[in-house]
This record gives structure tokens, sequence and C-alpha cells, in this order.
């Protein structure tokens, strides 16, 4: 069969995993060398295509690739840029287009979030208007875990390993401390709308009392004097709280605990800052010493934690999206499919990118305690396996060992492009 | 010989391997019951020898005692309590001698910074004066690496060695980002009057530009005009500007850039929050899109990335402690001599707890650069065999293991003491 180029490119807030996508999508071409010539990647992912600045990543060695494997956040750069409607700016969507012909692409892995997904289908959308051969598939990612029909998106498991670890090293700091010093503490977690990384902090406690005392859900309505009550109990019966909030945390009417104030380009507000703000109002309502951390990048940096399941997963969908391609199944997405709780099994199967698209998946309301401030028995047979195994990286000189790529450039064939 | 019990205490703030040291010297104690019959552990700290509330170890398995060495923070609680002076409030001092004599304990291993060290030389003292056989031996532990004559303190290395991994694992994160979202990180460490865990932050570049690009010592006034300077000249440069930031970073004027307002039992303030002043100051004067992290109790805590020289060290201390006992040599502390840097080779040797107490040990000015912002090569070779190897401890459905003590308490023989 001809033989055509691919295109891979990495979108949105990176996890520490995605490379690990992106091995598996190379190290799948690279098998194919009849069907599959070049892999190119976008630097700063979809605007390394728009402007033409391609990758070659053929010019990399075998081993630098493997070692994506065990390296964390976007190798190649990712970027936040979401291609607007495809009615007023069509013209980035030819330009795409044109930027593959250019270079004889007729793979494209979008490797992102659902921001990304919904922009895979457009571009798949287009160039079959076209009539240009374009398959494309889109690599889920994103440590939210919010993609739909996934039963997890690759990145979620190695965050919710390094967060319930976290949560229960600390916790240990805190007991042993209560007695004199601190008694409340509060940790910050990402998850801007979905309460998945906030949850997977529970899964350090297993018992009745066992920290993490509280679980503060964005999907719960934040009420400060129920929250101070059950802080205030907590420390009197086990002599501390651990309380383990997410950064979405609002109340009833929408606002967030903590708005930093900015938008970020697909118009989400940043946020950051609630465990501060929180630990102000224990220290206001209660007069309880505390600490505060937030985690924020370090826990979906931390590829020295990763969980084993999700280092698996992560290159499987990579290497799917290859196996996909070269079956001609356009617009699709390898999902993840759980097959059993335990033992945990899974399989990747091809969803639509039509179904995927522009759609968050929230928290099941039963994964929540009746309460509102922990997670049920059926969150934790969902989280578990999640964050099973451990991928520790090499290290080298005490510090883990990382891909270093030479990032050779393709030569330019069009005009610029100004986005 | 004749056989007496041992008494061992946590105090002050926990680490990563303060356990490793406590299982350092329970091992030890084991290995002579000929001379040491039980070893009795404070419960909080020293406050458990003043209350008469102690943790009898002997009922403590083998197994669970070895587990100590890869469970964090301290397992038989800590305490920030600071005896007061000893000639205003000499029976807190008589009281412990008394509890020692009411169950026949005659060595007293005090786990901690330096204000236990000053309270173990008092101690030490007064059991002499009052003609009590008391060998007091000092196990010096501190994640500050501020004490004296020990060329590193136990529970540095590992949270020096999570601090590099962090900054390294995030710098790759913003790296990815920066085309079109963060451009600043910024990540607080610990570490209230020396700048050596920041300077931790610095092992994770190597050459010139790689990040962190700044680091802000407490050594170093603050001047945020130069601060900004630099800030805007990585970004300019490079792309992005990571900065790791001490909590303790000051004006020239001595005061805190970010002040909680809270002190606490030693009489220190209690600090938290200067990365966010700092990003804001960065999104005020530069304008530039930031994130940043407080890592507070996740660093010292983090026993899943100890740095395997440090857990060695660690029990080491604790292992010498007893054989230093049992040698008579009372008022000591096991130090750590260096005894080369490449390949680095390490002893423990005896130094005279008088020369140890109430003394802090600063970053020498020739281990900061020049310019104020970086480390100079001194320092690096200083930092660098402190964290090498790793330790991960055993893992259990995706977590750290940990011990699990029962801590039986032993029979009270004497009357309430209140302090």
């Amino acid at each position: 069969m001809a033989q055509h180029n691919a295109f891979y490119a990495q979108s949105g807030g990176v996890t520490a995993v995605i490379n690990a996508s992106a091995c598996g999508v190379i190290e799948a071409c690279r098998q194919h060398p009849d069907r599959i010539g070049k892999v190119y990647a976008g630097h700063n992912g979809i605007i390394g295509a728009l402007t033409e600045d391609l990758i070659d990543v053929s010019r990399e060695s075998d081993e630098t690739i493997a070692a994506l494997r065990h390296t964390p956040a976007g190798a190649f750069g990712s970027c936040r840029y979401k291609l607007k409607d495809i009615e007023t700016h069509r013209a980035q969507y030819e330009r795409l287009i044109e930027v593959f012909k250019a270079h004889d692409i007729r793979y494209f892995f979008y490797n992102g979030g659902g921001d990304s997904a919904d922009t895979c289908l457009k571009v798949s959308q287009l160039s079959e208007k076209l009539g240009y051969p374009l398959t494309a598939i889109h690599v889920p990612k994103t440590v939210d875990n919010d993609l739909p029909i996934t039963d997890n998106s690759p990145g979620f498991g190695s965050v919710a390993k390094y967060i319930a670890t976290s949560t229960l090293e600390t916790s240990l700091d805190i007991a042993s401390m209560c007695a004199t010093s601190t008694k409340v503490f509060v940790l910050e977690v990402m998850g801007r709308h979905a309460g998945w990384i906030a949850a997977a902090g529970a899964l350090a406690g297993q018992g009745e009392g066992e920290p993490p005392h509280l679980v503060i859900f964005p999907e719960v309505a934040f009420d400060r004097a129920k929250v101070m009550a059950r802080v205030e109990a907590s420390v009197k019966q086990y002599g501390y709280c651990v309380i383990v909030v997410s950064e979405g945390a609002r109340y009833e009417d929408g606002t967030f605990l903590a708005d930093a104030g900015n938008t970020d380009a697909f118009g989400h507000r940043q946020l950051g800052g609630v465990a501060p703000t929180l630990a102000g109002m224990v220290k206001q309502d209660l007069g309880y010493k505390y600490h505060w951390a937030v985690a924020d990048y370090l826990q979906r940096a931390a590829r020295h934690l990763a969980s084993k399941t999700d280092v698996e997963q992560a290159y499987a969908v990579g290497e799917k999206a290859v196996a996909l391609a070269l079956a001609g199944q356009n617009s699709m997405m390898p999902a993840i499919k759980r097959i059993s709780d335990t033992p945990y099994q899974w399989a990747v199967e091809a969803a639509p990118l039509a179904e995927v698209a522009n759609r968050e998946k929230f928290m099941p309301r039963d994964y929540i305690r009746e309460d509102g401030f922990g997670i049920t028995e059926a969150c934790r047979t969902y989280l578990s396996p999640l964050i099973q195994g451990e991928d520790f990286p090499p290290f080298e000189n005490g510090l883990p060992k990382v891909a270093r790529l030479a990032k050779h450039r393709v030569e330019r064939k069009l005009a610029a492009f100004t986005i």
C-alpha cells in the first residue's frame, strides 16, 4: 500500500503520561514503514500545524522515543488554542488541510481533551468535504477525567495516585503534630468542574475517621457553617482534620471560593487559592492552627509517582490510534472500556468522535457520599484500579531521567500564516 | 552488665525519614537485650515524658519496627513544645528525671532539631547535678538543614530530592505550555531562615538557562524591581520563567514577603503564601500569566520519593546514638561527617551537644551565586550527593504501605503532672 506521513500534536494542559501516548503513537507508526512514512509533530500543538512549524520525529532515535514513556509534560510543546467556529473561521481549517497536503500528511493524531476532540472532528469533516483523504484520530488525555465514553481519561490515574499518596503522607504528618501544633490541613487539588481528583484524595483513608476527614467537591454547594461544623467535630474527635478541596469548590450561586480573576484561552476562569481561603475561614471561625498546600502543576507533572495502569493505558490509546487509522477508522477516539472491577480488566475500543466532542463527564451523584463530604463504595470501586501499580522512571544523579529531543524542524513549503 | 530501659521521643516538625531514625534506635536497642530492657517512646514527644504517657515499644513486632524505615512523619507523635528556662522552670526538668527514675530509664534519645538539642543538653546536665545516671543522646533531624557540626541534617536530603524533582517536572510542564498559556511558575518551598531547600530546587537545572531561572533565598534581600527584571528577561529569552522561592524570602528590612501573622510554640512566625504574593507581583508588574504552588507539608512528608542517602543516614544516626549511649558517651549527638565528595563517602561521628544546641547553620555566602538568584558549583558539590539514590517504600493497593503501631501504653506510676 501507499506510504504517507502522519501528524501528531499535543493539546491543552499536559499530564504526567501524555508523552507515553506520544510514545505509543510514534512506536506504532514506526512498526508500519510500508504505510506510514514520517511522523511530524506540531511544535506547540495545533499551532505548529497552522504555522507549518513541524518537528521531524523520524530524526529522533528509538531510545529517545522510548524515553518519552517516562517523561512528563508535553515533549513537543502543547497549546491552549481552540480553533474558532468553522463557519466564521473556515480559513484556519483550510490552512490545516493545506499544510497536511503540502507534507503528504494523511494521518492526523490529536492528543488532548474535550476541546481538541471537537477540533479533530471538525478537521475531519472539512477534509472530507474538500475531498482530502485524511484519517483523524483523537487520542484522549486529561487529568480532569471528564471525557465521555471512555471509562477514564489517561492522565487522571497518575494525578489520582499522586493526590491519594500525598494525602496519606501529609495526614501522617498532621497526625503527629496535632497535639501541640497544626490541627487542620487543607490540600487544594485540580479539577475545575468535576471532583474526580478531589475524590482520589479520599482513597488515602479506608475506615471511619481515617483522613481525609472532608473532601470538598465542586459538585456540592459550599456551605461554610456546615463545613466548619464538620472541621470542628473532626478536630474534637480525632485531634485533627485533613481537608482535600477542589479548586472548583463553589457556593450555591456558582461563585467560586477563590477566583484569580483570569481566564485562559478557552475562556475558562483561572482558579487558584481556595486552600488559603478555606484555611482563613478555619482560623476565623474556629481559631485552629492550620497549614495549607496548593499542589497545582506538581500533581499533573509528577511522573515520578505515575500509576502503572495509567502509563499502560496512555501508551495503549496511542498505539490503538495508529491501528484505527491504518484500518481507515476515521473520526474516532480510542476509549478505555472497563471489563471488570476485580480483577481489574480493561480494553481499548473505538468511539465515534461525534459522541465525544464538547461533552463533559461529571461525577455520578452516587459517587459522592450522602453528606457531600466523601466518596461512596461505588466511587472507591471505580477509582481504586486506576492508581494501581508503580512505574518509576529511571533516575540519574538523583533525579528522574527525561527524554531530550533534538526537535529538528521540517523545511517549510508554504507561505507564512498568521493565527 | 545491668539492664535498664531507654526512652525515645520525636520533637518539632517531622520529616520523611525521622521514623527511619526511630527504626535505627529501636533495632539497635533490640540487639543489646543484656544492656537495654525496654524502649519506651514518648507519646507526642517530650510531653509524653512529662505526662508519663509512654508507649511500650517492646510490644511492637520486629516487622512493624522495620516498617518505620519507610513510614513518613512521627509514628509516636511529635510536639512543638520547648522546655522553658531551667532557672525558672526547674520543676519540668526534675519531672522528666522523676519519670525516668520511675521507669528505670537510663538512656534518653531525643530526635529533633536545634531546640531539642538544647533540651537534651539541659536534661543531661540536671540529671548529672541530681546524681541520676542518665545518658542523653540527641538524634539529629530537620528538613531545614540548619544544625551545626553535622555535615547535613537527616530529613533534608529527602525534601531536597522532592523539591529538585518537582522543580524538574513542573519546569517541563511550563516549558510545554508557555507558547500560549502559563509563562511564569512560582514554587514556594520551606526553609524559614536558611535557603537550603530553595537551593535544592536549583539542582533541577544544570546548564545556562535551564530552569529554575530564579531561586529566591531568605539570605538575599528581596528587591522587587531586580526580581521582576530577571523574570522578564527569562520570559523573553526562554519563553518562560520558573521561580523557586523560600517561604522565608524577605525585604532588606527583614519583613517577610508573606506573613500569616501566627507564631508557633517556639515563637517562630508561621509563614505561608509567598508564592501567591510573588505571582501577584508578576501579574501586576509584567502582566504574565502565572501558576503557583505551595508544597508545604507535601515536601517534608514525601517518603515515596526519599533520598536513599538520607534514609541510610537517618537510620545510621539512630543506630549510632545507641552505640554512643552504650559506650557511656553522654551529651552527644551523632553527626554526619563528609569524607569525600566524589565518590561521596560519609561516616557518623560523635559531636558534643554543647557545641550543637541553639546554633543555626546558614548557607555559606559562597554557595549563593554572585547575582543572588542561583547556586554556585560549591553548593552543587555539597548538595548533589544528598539526593542520590532512591528508596521507594513498598506499595499496597496503589498506595505506600506504612507502619501501623499498636501503641500499648505503659502503666503510670506517678501522680499527674500539668504542663
